[in-house]
């Protein structure tokens, strides 16, 4: 490939680190940066720092490439990294044709459902906007996006069924603190991704309710056998789920200090309502949203999934925290 | 079986712990108490509670079943929980015959390897003292001590080849809070107990060293795996390595912040020297002992160990830990 042009769709904590990680990356590219909110983009103009997210990050594009205009920022581009959240995807596409993205790689770095479609970004994208499935790509953590800014050794898997593709993309963001593996399983680690963020908030509601780190060990360990139980239906392939894509994204998710989602379940564990801390929060919880998508797609597959089940009970249903989990807790093992 | 006799052997937290577990159980029961420590059993028997470890914790047995004549206490009991310090097993064993032995059931509550011997409990047991492998049980987490004495719900794993005796010293630990289940894998589930040590020192070391939760969850994604390659090369059957007393003992002692193993790699990552560690900690981290126990018996196995690896080389061969822990980071994936 001549010098690959790169567009990155959202403007969040992840996509301004996924922009460090291509810029600081040596391979000579263009980077082409789509944000929705033009203060944002005025200021990103003029200081070269995103200031909402990642604000130490210095942003290094020039300034005739960001842009709040889709269609212009995707025309010159091979590749397409989707990096909104879920429940804004399909807003933030609006206006888009698959004429536009025809022949394009499309790369998500989403990690949630597309609501009401009850679909993972892969699927969203082949039947929505016609993307060949061979021309999808996933990046999976664990990655935490701050520790990105920070610069702290951070793995990634990008994975395609065109592996080549895997392997090219890869060398677009490998740097000295980002190392990367490639993998075939783009629907695997999508819905690991999926999965990681509700098993994150059952951490966080566990630990709100005041269960301690010997059963935070064995929420986990039954968190990753659901996950391999539930994508092994999905997508019956010869997996490991104990790869740092699959259970290395559980633990950075359900363990770290800076996972939002186990912050959220942890205040629905301390007795805030859904609302009061969404409020509190002014973030999004993936994990919220995914929680509802995987009751529904789920009910095609009738994995036997009792921690997702619990949470769901206890975000949708309003069930007490303390009884679901306790309920819970005869389920483990 | 009529009214069981249960013997402790050591007084550590650990042995505090299940002490305490033994004593909350509604099933009647005598329990008899081999500590060393003089001074620590006229504590016990006037103010009933271990000044050392789990303070908090009220110890309701009879003074007179509490005493460091160990054939004394051996004499009336069926079960023997070996609760010592692996590297003081021998040690604490002197004067014990395997007459003094016979027909009990002997508990390995210990989570080390015996020095000099490089063998875990059970295979010792066998050796040393001619116990059945049919009569041996062990005892796996993931359990901090600690946690248990705050009665934090906890999960325990009893492992022997003879089930029902598992099932039935399962029936003298569970309590409101702590929920036991059943394995026939003596050997696995000892040797992922050591092994957790030796990554939880792992864990520690990068910690010290500045890498993030990123890393970590990369780190402890390739220990899990480590850990299967080598326990399914001693005793190959058919496990589930993400079951909790493997997986899950791996992770309460990596991401706790109770465990000893970590805090001891946390200072050796800082740059402190193995010996100004261990007197700075005053406790002796097993993960220590275990990282060369377990060096000397995969001579035999010869599994691929780079994480293991690692950790001896930075213990024992003096190596920087910057270094070895760089080399290890090309490693992993």
């Amino acid at each position: 490939m001549m010098r690959p042009k790169v567009a990155m769709i959202g403007g969040g904590s992840w996509a301004t680190a996924v922009i460090k990680m291509l810029s600081d990356n040596l391979t000579e590219k263009d980077i082409y940066w789509w944000l929705r909110d033009t203060e944002v983009i005025e200021h990103l103009k003029k200081y070269k720092h995103n200031p909402k997210y990642l604000s130490s990050v210095e942003i290094r594009i020039p300034e005739s490439h960001i842009s709040d205009q889709l269609p212009a920022i995707l025309e010159p581009v091979d590749y397409v990294i989707l990096n909104v959240p879920a429940a804004f995807l399909k807003e933030s596409l609006r206006g888009v044709t698959p004429e536009m993205l025809a022949g394009k790689k499309i790369v998500s770095a989403i990690k949630g459902i597309v609501p009401d479609e009850n679909q993972i970004i892969g699927e969203f994208m082949q039947e929505k906007y016609g993307i060949p499935k061979e021309d999808l790509i996933v990046i999976s953590g664990p990655c935490h996006a701050e520790e990105v800014a920070l610069e702290k050794l951070s793995y990634l898997t990008i994975s395609s069924v065109t592996l080549e593709y895997a392997v090219e993309f890869s060398k677009l963001l490998n740097t000295r603190y980002i190392k990367t593996n490639v993998s075939d399983d783009i629907y695997g680690t999508e819905y690991a991704a999926v999965l990681k963020n509700i098993y994150a908030v059952a951490s966080g509601i566990c630990h709100g309710l005041g269960y301690g780190d010997n059963f935070q060990a064995v929420l986990i360990s039954n968190a990753v056998r659901e996950m391999k139980d539930f994508v092994d239906a999905v997508h019956p392939i010869d997996r490991d789920i104990k790869e740092s894509a699959y259970l290395g994204d559980l633990l950075v998710t359900a363990y770290s200090q800076f996972s939002r989602n186990r912050t959220f379940g942890n205040m629905i564990g301390k007795g805030y309502t859904v609302k009061s801390a969404q409020l509190e929060m002014n973030m999004i919880a993936e994990g919220y949203y995914a929680t509802a998508c995987m009751h529904v797609i789920n009910k095609k597959y009738k994995v036997d999934m009792p921690i997702s089940r619990a949470v769901y009970a206890i975000l949708y249903e309003k069930n007490s925290p303390q009884i679901e989990m306790r309920l819970l807790t005869e389920k483990l093992i």
